[in-house]
């Protein structure tokens, strides 16, 4: 059955994690350009990942194909050992994902995610060609669907999702914004109704800021397309991280990004609670993003078990709520074998000299040159020098 | 070369991570028993984290055999599908760990630790049996030395290294305690020299307490052997869990034990950090324990570069300090690159409604209680409440 | 010269602190009613608290008649050694402000706040009956100017304003509201609009928040004036605490509230960042409220001497940004005897058991039970409980 | 009843709080010199204070002759005034405390402390002068016992106690240690023993460290005493300031010493742990030092009020536990009257963005240097960069 056949019957679809994280942990992503090299590279890691996401009960498998448009692969591509073309990695990534989901119930989704061509200010033609080529290859390799996700403008991400629905196929998208909308300022109701105008049947936003955050914004997008009469199923892929104290940018611009993050991740504990907020607000395709290792997606499992009526395979390797811990020898770690001591546990740092929340970086940048980058990223160093001393 | 061989001519050893808690989040491994079933259930898992170790730059694969002997395997095996044996579990484990190594240069070494029968008090002949059980495993396939890790008993594990040194093979010995000693209460000096004297080659400690706390125990084993006039190698597996506040059995009595451990999780920096104090003080077995993940691991190989000459593998996916980040778009991202910006980040937790500290459980039981409880574990529910009785 | 001629000159007015907290640390005043009887009692130790405010700076010396109103004396009077009368409290609380004033150059402001009988909706005639019979006596004691301070509604501060009016002095109002707004949701804009109609002089805000919270809210105030072609001075008397945690109703809310406030009191210095900002937003009487002390007084007066000319008789015992350190023996403490440092110090709580943020109590209530006792709080607890399960 | 009549029949003598602190934040007193000439500048705010602890429960008002001896006047004398004798500080001190005793049951002490001749290396006879000096005016004055409080070194504290004795009165001697000892390496055990043997009656600690540190102190004199078989009173007077984190020297190397120590700061309920603890360790002159306002002694008198048999006269102003919050209009409010809320509560800080520890100052001096200085503090500024030279 097809990701809307299950959607439109009201079944709940869990998304995979977020591989970049992940497999920069494991040594087979460079944090930076965080590029998919490694489909061709190491296989045998991004099946495993595959594997892993699926035994916890992921129902999409995502190709491995985030920032795999041309553009993106040949601009920063020197710590690549040898020279491989976008076609293989984007193949060798529907390969990959295609061969985890026939060992079990997953669709495959090809994805594409916003392009340099954009942020340099490239045109339509030319960005919508950098969409069409990987297009091309999901096609050939015969995805189940599409998903265009991590956009910060709305714009591009309209004409991602046109490129996508020339397929015929289902296509999803996802923003990377807030609750105060994309970077040239579109509030996430419009976003969604643009979206859902130019083809797509799952709006939601991924990544960039924490579940509670993703929510909210998942939330306007709702209110903006009831108000707009349009219909759509709701998707949501946050970060595995607390990012309370992020701005409008989200997690790039905290201090601890990306390679102090670790006192942010968040427990299956937390992920219970966002999974059924998730469903409480009628949102039906729930994943994960940067950050949500295994575990983070079999907990959405778990949680919305007695709605499905099952368990993921890898529950076989985990107790509800803690009950793995009700045979320990010491009285004191059996009491935490029950729901509320997990439901209530404030979890300390174990970093006494560390604060709880951090400013975000980038303030002291004038207002006029700060917006100006967040619509067009890739002005140089020397243009932003100099806007900055205009503005001073 | 052999272990031996190479700490003797001076070289840093690089171990590698944690198997149970790596896995446990992958979904191959149930926290609680925390035993390696996932080496028959699963392979391509076990051999994913032994690839992903090696290529963090790892010169030694443990066998995943933690908690392998046949008491807890059949003590806590009714989650698992079918009845393994514990000579297959031992047996796989061992042809995993030899396979990956060929892929590199690495070497195989069998672990064993502390036992149930010791717990419950089952006498010297019959806790040898056990370790004897496993011994055989790994002398039929041949691994190049041996580790007795994980005790909370120096009595055991001298036991363990005394079975061992049967073998002829070189032994390593860490113990599970922090600088009050072990749960008898002797010193972790005299644990060294009593270990020594049974045999081991290799000596220090693994698990239960932070980087920190770890390196403490092994200065004060390192002066227990000095002023016995003994010598061995030095050895250090920490945990990669922030733990300034656990008590002297360790990690375990946290309240956030095993499953709301996230934000105490290090960074890569607080790995190097430890790494260069684990090298200024004389040790040149350096590893990780529960929480080391792949990337910790190369941490500790990209601090100790200068000494060694040269980079793990997995160093081509991963810029010195953070120098990824210096093509970064966003000036305040570019200016993270370099070593004093995250040597000195106070990394925030995002969680403004949790403590930095927690106390550890297990202070309400009357101190007699307890310490029965430290010395021999497995007294059964009612003896305990027997003596907490007694002793109000 | 009195506080308009003062004020449309341009002056900066330095207001007084928060008597009720201040006198309740002495001994002198019950935390729970917080009523001022110690005017009668004990008028030496009132006396010095507003010789002290004199001394660190201030401009007003209110007189301590917060609560004053004869039904609030009435209701909660047994602890009071012997019946005080309305009359005595407030002719005593006159006498003791004129005193201090005369030793130096400040004004002596009738202080009225919000009523018991307007929570227990009395109607408009009998609520203005209690204004005017403390209105009475400062008319009698001849008080410079009056203020209207601590109202939660508007509804009854413009009640209180028409009062004071009627005397012909100048009226100050002030509310306890935050960026929300008053307890029937009349925004601030709104509440400050209505309150120069009524005849205030000067509008803003008092208590219940933190500097940064109260700033907030008066530039709401601000910007509704000027939305309705209104003029008015502003002001600003906000608590002593960090209170980023609070919701609608305020510090009362904390679970800390009263008597675990400590860890939020704010420092000298972050009271100078409060009366830079305050200044910059327009603020011209700028003073304090609950947790206020003298030396947070004497820190709005020195980090406004630069606009004033002159520094308060306090700071003969002050050096400016802790420059009375530059002598001490210690070179790492005459390191903190400059302006960076202390602008820059984040402190440390010293209670590594402690979280950064509380929720506000009172959520579990149901929204409607809430919202009403907001809006009356004296309904009985038989009511409250009516409440809470009809709704249930 | 004099002091040793008191303790000698088993009652417990409640100290008062920190003066230097409280007038600090009052404006009476410089912070740095932290000198006592207000007691002729402007008595009235001294005998507030004295009256604020004395109705609090205080049964010794301490003279305000802290640092008051000649050398520490001349010093740094020059942000007095108009110059003023040391023998006029000391007199007025005794003249304002003596009034206020007698308005009720209160001993007047007479008090020295530490002086500069002390540090600056003045001999034996020079250092005796001085506080021979301060005890002709107590004897005059006629206090009624005498404490030598504020002492590093132990040295000096038996020079100061040996003068005292001279009088034939009772004296008290507490050092600023914690439990490393004095600043020449003194554990506290002999330090205490030192005392008795020059003549004190009651021993102890005030000052530098936070109560649990300074009971732990205590109980090292304790234990000291015990060995050495003598027999003495327990005294101790700690911070208000929680310090985990401190260093040797106490508070003083602390980041926010002395203007951002407000997070710390003690709750009453802090207090009434403290209380207790110290009755069970066998204290019985229980006080306070910096940071204790009149609410902190007050939690003295009400904790041990079941074993004294009465409340102090500012109890009358406060509820036992928070009861005066039955009455609350909010139920949640109404919810903290109770002794078990405010035992438990841990509370926040409001301070997202600051750590809940601190690392002293000053480690970044080498070793030799920096114990040069806790020896013999007052090197000149020149000395030390020489020093700091040399050992680099």
């Amino acid at each position: 059955q097809g990701i809307l056949e299950r959607l439109n019957a009201g079944e709940i679809v869990i998304g995979d994690g977020g591989f970049v994280f992940a497999l920069e942990k494991r040594g087979y992503v460079k944090a930076g350009p965080w590029t998919p090299e490694a489909t061709v590279e190491h296989p045998e890691a991004v099946r495993q990942l595959h594997r892993e996401f699926l035994r916890a009960g992921s129902n999409v498998l995502q190709t491995f194909t985030f920032y795999a448009s041309e553009d993106k692969l040949e601009n920063r591509g020197n710590y690549v050992a040898e020279k491989i073309s976008c076609q293989k990695v984007n193949e060798a990534a529907c390969d990959i994902a295609r061969e985890v989901a026939n060992e079990g119930d997953a669709l495959v989704a090809g994805g594409v995610s916003q392009t340099p061509s954009y942020l340099s200010c490239k045109d339509k033609a030319e960005v919508k060609a950098a969409f069409r080529k990987q297009l091309d290859v999901f096609m050939k390799k015969n995805v189940d669907f599409l998903i265009a996700e991590y956009f910060e403008h709305v714009e591009e991400a309209v004409w991602a999702v046109e490129v996508l629905k020339e397929s015929g196929k289902p296509v999803a998208a996802t923003m990377c914004i807030g609750p105060e909308g994309d970077m040239h300022g579109v509030p996430p109701g419009h976003c969604a109704v643009q979206l859902v105008k130019a083809g797509a049947s799952i709006v939601g936003v991924n990544c960039h800021f924490d579940p509670d955050t993703c929510l909210e914004t998942v939330k306007l997008m709702k209110e903006g397309l009831q108000a707009a009469k349009l219909k759509a199923h709701l998707m949501s892929q946050p970060l595995a991280f607390h990012t309370p104290d992020c701005g409008k940018q989200g997690f790039i611009d905290l201090p601890e990004f990306p390679f102090g993050l670790e006192p942010r991740i968040v427990t299956r504990w937390d992920i219970q609670k966002y999974a059924r907020k998730a469903y409480d607000l009628g949102i039906r395709y729930i994943g994960g993003c940067c950050g949500f290792e295994p575990y983070h997606i079999r907990a959405i499992a778990e949680e919305l078990a007695p709605e499905r009526g099952f368990l993921p395979e890898a529950s076989e390797k985990h107790g509800s709520w803690g009950d793995c811990l009700s045979m320990h020898t010491k009285p004191w770690v059996r009491a935490r074998a029950r729901k509320e001591y997990w439901e209530n546990l404030k979890p300390a740092s174990g970093r006494p000299y560390c604060p709880s929340m951090s400013k975000p970086d980038g303030w002291g940048v004038t207002k006029g040159a700060r917006e100006l980058m967040q619509q067009k990223e890739a002005t140089s160093e020397q243009q932003l020098k100099e806007l900055f001393q205009k503005q001073k």
